[in-house]
C-alpha cells in the first residue's frame, strides 16, 4: 500500500478500537478516546495529536535523537534542572530551543506543558509589578507574614487581562484566562480577571475592510478601558496570535500593533501564547512573526509541536529579584528538550516552515473552490496567508468530522461550528489531494 | 577507585563548575545551580535530585526500558493520550502505576508534575463538590454563562484546606494550599484558602507522650472548625503524610485517622499529597499506609521519584459528569511512565521498600548517637520506623550542607534549620558509614 493511501474498512470506531477502549475504561476516564490503529484501518492525519505532532510519526531524525548517549542519560538520570543540571545542559539548550528564540528574546524558562509555561509567564509578570512597585526597597514582615496567609500585600490582587474565546490552558491561573468553553471552566474557582473582545472579523477579508478596521478599533478600546478601570491591577495580557480552540479565529497585524503599544504605554506585562502556534505551521517559525511588532512581546510561550515546554523573554527585569522564586523540582524535562532539538533540526534542515507558507497557499486555494462549490457547509474558510493554519465553519462540525474519518482522514473541531485543518509540517502537495477529496466527499453526501 | 568511594579535591563549586554556571547563566536564571560533576568530584547523593531519584543512577533496569521499542515510540510519537493513545497504552498502565495503586484506589489520572497533579485532583473535588449540590439537575444557563466571566456561580467560590508549613507545589492553585515559604508565595495573587496548624511534636517522642496528643488533639480540632466555619465551603483536605519542604514534620497514625474522621463527617475529599513520600522511602510503599486508615484516603498524589505524576482514586464519583472536563493535550507522558514501570519493577523485584525500612532503622540509630554527642547540633532527630525519611535541626542548615559536600556528601536542607537526608532506594548498610562519617567530621569541626 502507498504511503499515500488511506484505508477505512471497518466501522469507527471498529470492534478491536471499541475493545481497547473497554480495557481502558477499568482505570481511567477513557471517555475521550479515540484509538486510531487497532483495526487496521488507516487515516491521513490532520489533526495531528491535537497540532502537537510536528514532524511526522516515526520520523527518522527523531528516532535517532529518541536513541542518543543523552538521551539514555536525561531518561535514566532524570536530573532537578534547576538545581543540578548536568554539564550538557548548557549546550543541549544551545542546540535546540535557543536556536529558534523568538527576534528580541534571549532568556528561556523550560515547563513541562503550555499550561505550565502560561503559568509562569504570569508568575514572572506580579513578581514584576510588585518589584517595580517597592522600587529596590527590600520585602516588608508585613509582606512576608501576609503571603503566608493568602492575604494583602503579601499576596496581591493582581490580574491578567485575556480574550474572549481564548484559550491559555487549564490549571487555577491559567484556567483564569481561559475562555473558551463552558465545559474547561464550570464548577472550578477563578481569579477575578478581565476579558476583552477578540475581533469577530467577517469574510472575505477583502468585502469587509472598514467593518473589520472599525471591530479592531473597538476591541484595542475596549483593552485599554479594562486596564485603566479594571477593579484590580492588570500587571499582564495573554494573547494567542490566532485563538485555535476558540474557533480559528484572526486578527491583523495592526490590532497585534495595537496591542503592543496599549501594554507598553500602561507597563502591562506582554504574553504572546503560541503554544499552538509556534513551530513553523503558520509559514513563519513563529505566528506573531506575521505582526511586524516594533518591539518583540514581552514573553512568548511555547508547547505542543515544541514536543516540551516553556518561555522565553527579554527583560532581564523578568528575572526575579531573588533565587527560588521560579522554581520547581524538574522545571522541564531534558528528555523532551532533546527531542525539541531533533524537531528544530528536521525544520530548519528541510525548510519545512516556507514549505508550510507554500502548500498552505495552494491548499486554501483549493479549499476557496469548495468554498465556493458548497457556501452554505463551508463558511468563512479563513487562515490565507497563515501557512495551514487553515479553517471554515461548517453546520455540524461533531458530525462532519465523523464523516472526515469514515473517509479516512482525521480532523479536528474548535470554537462553534468550526473545523479547523493542523496538518504536520510534512504535509506537502501530494497530500492535498486526499485531504479535498475527502472533504468533497463529505461535503457533497452531506448536501445530497 | 571504588564505587563507595567520594573525592573532593577543588573548592565547591570548582573552577569548572563555575564556568559551566556562567555559560548557563547566558539564556537562563541560574542561581539556583550546582553541577556537580565538571571538576572530577564525586559526591554520596543522598539529597537525590530534591528525593526524586528513585534506584541510583544509570540503574540498568532503567537504562533497559530508556531503549525498549515502546519508549522509541512514546518518545518519536507523543501522543495526546486523552485522544488517541496506542494500543499499548492499557497495557503501559498495567504493566507500571497500576501495579502499586494504593489500597481501595483503582483509577488513575496521569500528570507531568506533582503540581498538576494536585490541581487536578483539586479541580475534581471541586467539580464533586458542585455535582452533590446539583444532585442531578442539568447545569444551568446562568451557571454556563457566568463561568466565562470567572463569576458564581459558575465558578464558585469553594476553598481547599491545607496545613501550615505544607508544600503542594506552585502552580496558582497548589500554591495557593501551599504554607512553606514566602519566597514561594510572594507576590503571586492567591485564593482565600484556610490553612490549619499541622502537630508540633516535641522530641524524643517517648518523653512528650500526653503533650504531642494534646497537640494533636488541638490540630485536629482546628481543621473541624475551619471546615464548619470558613467563609468558603471546604471541598477538599491536603495533606502529606510527613511534611517535607515545610521541616520534616511528622504526626501520629492516629492524627491521620482523626483527619480521614472529619472528612468522612463533612463530604470533604480528603487528598493525601505522596509527590514526596510515595514510593518507598518511609519503608512502606506509600506514606499514608503507616496509618492503618479504616477507610482509603480519597485521592492519592504522586510525582518525583516515581519520574511521571498523577493522580489516584477510588470513587468514580470523582470522574467528572461529562467527558473533557478533566483533560489537556497530553495528560501525562508515556515516556516517562514507562521509566516508571521499571522502577516499579526494580523496587518490586529487589524487595527496596523492606530494604529501606531495615537500612533506615540502622541510620536512624546510628544518628541517635551522634546527637548524644553534639545535642545542640543534632536536634530533634526524627524519622523512626519511617524508614530513610530522617531529618534533624541543627543551628545553621546552610552552613552545615555546605561543609557536608566539602566532605563528599551531597544533603538538603528544608524548613527553617533542618537538615533532611533524601537517600535512594538502593542505599545500604554499606553507605551509611560514609555518611555517618561526613557528619561526624562536619560535626566535631563546628564545635571545635
Amino acid at each position: 500500500m502507498s504511503l499515500l493511501e488511506t484505508k477505512v474498512s471497518t466501522e469507527v470506531p471498529g470492534p478491536k478500537s471499541k475493545a481497547f477502549q473497554n480495557e481502558l475504561e477499568r482505570h481511567i476516564d477513557a471517555r475521550t478516546v479515540h484509538i486510531v490503529d487497532a483495526d487496521g484501518n488507516r487515516y491521513l492525519d490532520v489533526y495531528s495529536q491535537i497540532a502537537s505532532v510536528p514532524v511526522g510519526y516515526n520520523n527518522p531524525t527523531l528516532l535517532a535523537a529518541a536513541q542518543s548517549p543523552e538521551m539514555l542519560s536525561a531518561l535514566a538520570n532524570r536530573a532537578a534542572l534547576g538545581n543540578f543540571p548536568s554539564t550538557k545542559w548548557a549546550g543541549i539548550l544551545e542546540n535546540s530551543l535557543l536556536k529558534i528564540a523568538p527576534k528580541g528574546l534571549d532568556q528561556l524558562f523550560t515547563a513541562q506543558s503550555g499550561s505550565e509555561a502560561n503559568e509562569l509567564a504570569f508568575k514572572a509578570a506580579f513578581i514584576l509589578y510588585r518589584r517595580r512597585q517597592r522600587d529596590g526597597k527590600a520585602w516588608t514582615d508585613e509582606e512576608i507574614q501576609s503571603c503566608m496567609n493568602n492575604a494583602e500585600p503579601g499576596s496581591p490582587h493582581l490580574a491578567v487581562l485575556s480574550f474572549r474565546n481564548s484559550f491559555h490552558g487549564r490549571g487555577f491561573g491559567s484556567l483564569s484566562t481561559t475562555r473558551s468553553k463552558a465545559v474547561h471552566k464550570l464548577d472550578i474557582p477563578s481569579f477575578d480577571w478581565p476579558q476583552a473582545s477578540f475581533p469577530a472579523l467577517k469574510y472575505p477579508l477583502k468585502s469587509h475592510v472598514a467593518e473589520n478596521e472599525a471591530e479592531e478599533q473597538r476591541c484595542l478600546k475596549e483593552v485599554e478601558q479594562l486596564i485603566t478601570s479594571w477593579r484590580l491591577p492588570v500587571a499582564a495580557l495573554i494573547v494567542e496570535p490566532i485563538q485555535s480552540e476558540g474557533g480559528d479565529n484572526h486578527a491583523s497585524p495592526a490590532f497585534f500593533q495595537g496591542l503592543r503599544d496599549i501594554t507598553k504605554k500602561h507597563g502591562v506585562v506582554m504574553i504572546v501564547d503560541e503554544v499552538q502556534t509556534g513551530f513553523g505551521a503558520t509559514g513563519k517559525f513563529w505566528g506573531h512573526e506575521h505582526f511586524n511588532l516594533t518591539s518583540p512581546p514581552d514573553i512568548v510561550t511555547f508547547s505542543k509541536k515544541a514536543q516540551t515546554a516553556g518561555y522565553f523573554f527579554g527583560d532581564s527585569l523578568l528575572v526575579p529579584d531573588k533565587a527560588y522564586r521560579q522554581f520547581n523540582t524538574w522545571m522541564g524535562d531534558s528528555a523532551r528538550v532533546l527531542m525539541s532539538g531533533a524537531v528544530i533540526k528536521e525544520i530548519l534542515d528541510n525548510d519545512l516552515v516556507a514549505q508550510c507558507a507554500r502548500v498552505g497557499d495552494t491548499l486554501y486555494a483549493e479549499l476557496t473552490k469548495l468554498a465556493e462549490t458548497y457556501p452554505t457547509l463551508v463558511k468563512n474558510p479563513r487562515g490565507k496567508g497563515s501557512g495551514t493554519y487553515i479553517a471554515f465553519d461548517t453546520k455540524d462540525a461533531g458530525a462532519f468530522i465523523k464523516a472526515m474519518k469514515t473517509n479516512g482522514v482525521n480532523v479536528g473541531t474548535c470554537g462553534v461550528e468550526t473545523v479547523r485543518l493542523r496538518p504536520m509540517l510534512i504535509f506537502t502537495e501530494e497530500h492535498i489531494p486526499i485531504l479535498i477529496n475527502a472533504l468533497t466527499k463529505v461535503l457533497s453526501s452531506i448536501s445530497a
